[in-house]
């Protein structure tokens, strides 16, 4: 608990706990080195090495995925389709119309956007089938036409994969879904295998050893969505918060893991008290009890009454997730610059974002808001800038094109231009 | 010289010669940690060391920047006042609208862009002085409403900067020059020191040296233009192109460098043998004849007489460059997938995009135009996604989110939900 600390104190009070993940790049080169080398004959033996099965073939089936649809409850298929249909709508808006300029007369420039054609997601294993990150990266992948979208998860010990996220790929358009794992996953879809289709964009949470191969898989020439991190929520809220909505979301944060980040910033004193006695109630039936406690052990709950120092500090922590709950509202909605996704008002939890809302959740986290858009449309997507001039275009910029080149020392770039001014005297 | 190339032979088409950068990443680390440390003392001391001055002041002062002014030419003066004009209302042109969409009735979901606050532009030294990739970096920089746009050159023995990178950085709103080039310039950026701020995001070419501290930096939290590679353009022609206008923009492009990717796709036989005496013609003349020469040595002319295959290629390929003067050229618009940048039309030069058009010159090279695009105005900026739903849209879209939380088992996320909702029954 901070009260309106001073700025210099700022600095520590935004800084995330790092982890530095160097000694595992080795491990990680080594497998790299060998899948490319030996493909599929690399990817079983590790697939036998860290999931514990022996798999003849990697590729799911039509067949297994018709048996994961009859396996998944009615229910969870309708909330699913409530869920991609407002994914849908929000990413189908994203699109971008075609930019076209004549800069000067003759001269033509416009930016169109182009799927990337080869996308690989990511999605872990673990006891909960993160099913809701399929949604939330094919579905966009989809829309932007990527002509092939891939999708690797480590299959369980009787080499079988969650039915939840097999109905799911195959609801949102996935053109292939493989059972493989950890760094052999990313390395099959880095260099390709027999089986495993190269891609030239990677997407999708893991752990250290993920995150690592992902930051290796960039050596490689391959693109990702953007570097990983803990999950993080900054609450910043007035007296007009309800305090148990607020602790409930702090709460939702923290049971995502003992190093997630949970900050409150209030800019009245009075609610941080029953926030506090709201998170110590609830914690207390939670499932995930005892990583939420660890989690809120470590948060932070800073009391700023100027508006201008809240907003500040809020973009110098720069949030992963950020809930407003405030008179002030279109205030801070103006001056933030720094944030993954935003949450408005006592209706509108986190967890609306990372399931339904329409909103993307595969977010900048540590700080990378500042640096990094969320996933989107556009990450799925290219643009490629055209020009077109004609012979009066060129006589309208050759003279300027021809100074500059020279100016620069490029004397076949004047050239270019000056054969073409010269025939049009 | 390739006839109809079999598909097999494509993947040695298209490949780039690859430079293994690895034996410089533990110098580029020693000078990170070392400038992270003492800061100022160290950019001094490696600036002695490389660039062979000592500075007692690297940051250029505003009577630098008059002088500067002074020592430009009049015309050249004017040229880049052409090019601003052009560059600017491109990117202009590419802002983008806040988009909001009511996904679900009461749950309103909306994108808007934010700049990225802090902007560092690199502009290596040599012989010539790249004042083009000032104008295309800190115009839309500018544009896009990036608060600290700060600019690291080399430093000439004198301890001078090239006159006219100072006048275009001064034209172009950079709020703060450094006389710190390479390495030292790129950790600067990245930890901060001093004198030099620290930034989020590292824009702009280099030598190896550079170009792998720029990858370092993105291991430290720094996201980067994107990666490096020799500059390469293709050339997709037909009958319709005039010999000598091909050879000219072919030369262009290999005067930049010995390693530089030269290649020609014609659609029709006729074409090759009058373009490669114009070559042998225009080349003697041109001032870096050797470079050329030895560029021109590698480049490639396939003969591909289909036009399917022929974009087939193209897109295998991925130029950074790509020129189309063929009667097909609508057919190979509508389907380019991997580009950088298109050039269309006999009267559409390559250097016409280099300077003055009002496209962007800093483009994904090395078959990156797959997975990156080139720098334009959402290089400089982050997309935030918000979301506010009210009491009536969480209503809606509660149930949904209860059950796939659940299904994730994440009971706290549920919570949130479910609070919410029995206060509104």
């Amino acid at each position: 608990m901070y009260s309106n600390p001073n700025r210099k104190e700022w600095l520590n009070l935004t800084e995330r706990p790092t982890e530095s993940l160097a000694d595992l790049q080795n491990t990680v080169l080594d497998i790299f080195k060998e899948i490319k080398q030996k493909g599929d004959v690399a990817i079983q033996k590790y697939t036998s090495l860290f999931d514990g099965v022996q798999l003849e073939n990697n590729c799911v089936s039509i067949q297994e995925i018709n048996e994961a649809k009859d396996l998944v409850p009615t229910e969870l298929k309708e909330a699913i389709l409530v869920a991609k249909n407002n994914i849908e709508k929000f990413h189908t808006a994203q699109k971008t119309a075609k930019v076209e300029v004549e800069t000067t007369v003759g001269v033509t420039c416009w930016q169109e956007k182009r799927p990337i054609q080869k996308i690989g997601l990511y999605i872990p294993g673990g006891l909960a089938p993160l099913f809701s990150t399929v949604l939330m990266l094919a579905i966009p992948a989809n829309i932007a036409g990527c002509n092939e979208i891939i999708l690797c998860s480590p299959p369980n010990k009787e080499g079988k994969m969650n039915p939840v996220i097999l109905y799911t790929a195959a609801l949102c358009g996935v053109t292939k879904i493989f059972k493989c794992g950890g760094i052999q996953a990313i390395a099959g879809m880095t260099f390709g295998t027999e089986s495993i289709s190269k891609v030239y964009k990677i997407f999708g949470p893991g752990n250290q050893y993920v995150t690592v191969a992902k930051q290796v898989a960039t050596n490689f020439g391959i693109a990702i969505d953007m570097p990983a991190g803990p999950s993080e929520l900054l609450v910043l809220a007035d007296e007009t918060c309800v305090p148990k909505y607020v602790a409930s979301d702090l709460l939702s944060q923290a049971e995502h893991g003992a190093d997630s980040q949970v900050v409150l910033v209030a800019t009245n004193k009075s609610i941080i008290e029953p926030i506090q006695k709201e998170i110590a109630k609830q914690i207390k039936s939670l499932p995930r009890k005892s990583i939420a406690e660890k989690a809120i052990s470590n948060s932070r709950m800073i009391l700023i009454e100027n508006k201008i120092e809240a907003i500040e500090f809020v973009n110098e922590y720069a949030p992963e997730h950020l809930i407003i709950v405030a008179k002030e509202e279109a205030f801070y909605l103006e001056n933030i610059q720094n944030a993954g996704s935003v949450f408005v008002g006592n209706y509108t939890p986190e967890s609306a974002g990372d399931y339904a809302s329409g909103t993307n959740h595969t977010l900048p986290t540590n700080g990378f808001s500042k640096n990094y858009s969320g996933v989107n449309l556009d990450s799925f997507m290219k643009a490629i800038s055209f020009q077109k001039i004609t012979s009066k275009g060129i006589k309208n910029i050759g003279k300027a094109i021809e100074i500059l080149a020279e100016a620069e020392g490029l004397q076949a770039h004047k050239n270019a231009v000056s054969l073409r001014l010269n025939d049009l005297i």
